[in-house]
């Protein structure tokens, strides 16, 4: 009995390092991904609302869409209405899904009014590396 | 014995599906992060070696200190010796730390003479979100 505890005990850490050491892994962009920057300026005096809907539209998103596979939104600190956000899709298609969704039809016209400038910049991963659980 | 089988199953899965839940949730900055961009233009005709000497450092920094977090750089399709890369550290200690490490210096001095200018942009994190294994 005590011998099945330990058991069970070594196969669950086991799990887990296997895990953290995929989420740890190295990658480089995988053949189909689509990978952009979006640079946005904002009214500075709506700023604080347009980042609430920028927020619900990247959660929603990454709930409902395997395609959508990672956002990070930042902020300059000396300019905190300029923002970029690093998005990756699984493929051009999952874009193009992406943006038929309700919830991102929803985001562009809550923002219309908020976004004074968008630049699209595509570009290729070159590589991300991460510790595990970030 | 079956039902001993079945149990340990269900413990492992529920590990699992724990794990993926922890990965994917949304993180907003934890309080001391570091957060930067990186802009670097790199002299064209050696932009392959550029990019060796940057993954590997890369890779290092992330396997040798706890203190650097994330990593993802990326170069512009339409200027692919325009880089861009989002840096994330646990805090600024973690950053005056790794810029001492011989890695980090072994790459500074790699490509000193291929890099053409570099603008460190300090931004915040507004917000994260990824699918599990991104």
């Amino acid at each position: 009995m005590q011998f099945r505890k330990i058991n069970r005990l070594m196969l669950l850490i086991s799990l887990f390092l296997i895990s953290s050491i995929f989420f740890n892994q190295a990658m480089a962009q995988s053949k189909n991904q689509m990978v952009r920057l979006a640079k946005i300026k904002v009214d500075p005096l709506q700023l604080e609302k347009y980042k609430l809907a920028l927020k619900e539209q990247m959660a929603t998103a990454i709930r409902l869409e395997l395609g959508v596979l990672t956002y990070y939104a930042v902020a300059d600190k000396s300019e905190p209405s300029h923002i970029t956000i690093l998005e990756i899709y699984a493929d051009t298609s999952a874009y193009q899904s992406h943006i038929l969704t309700p919830h991102f039809k929803k985001y562009k016209d809550t923002v219309k009014d908020m976004v004074k400038s968008l630049e699209l910049v595509d570009v290729n991963l070159i590589a991300a590396a991460k510790q595990p659980g970030n």
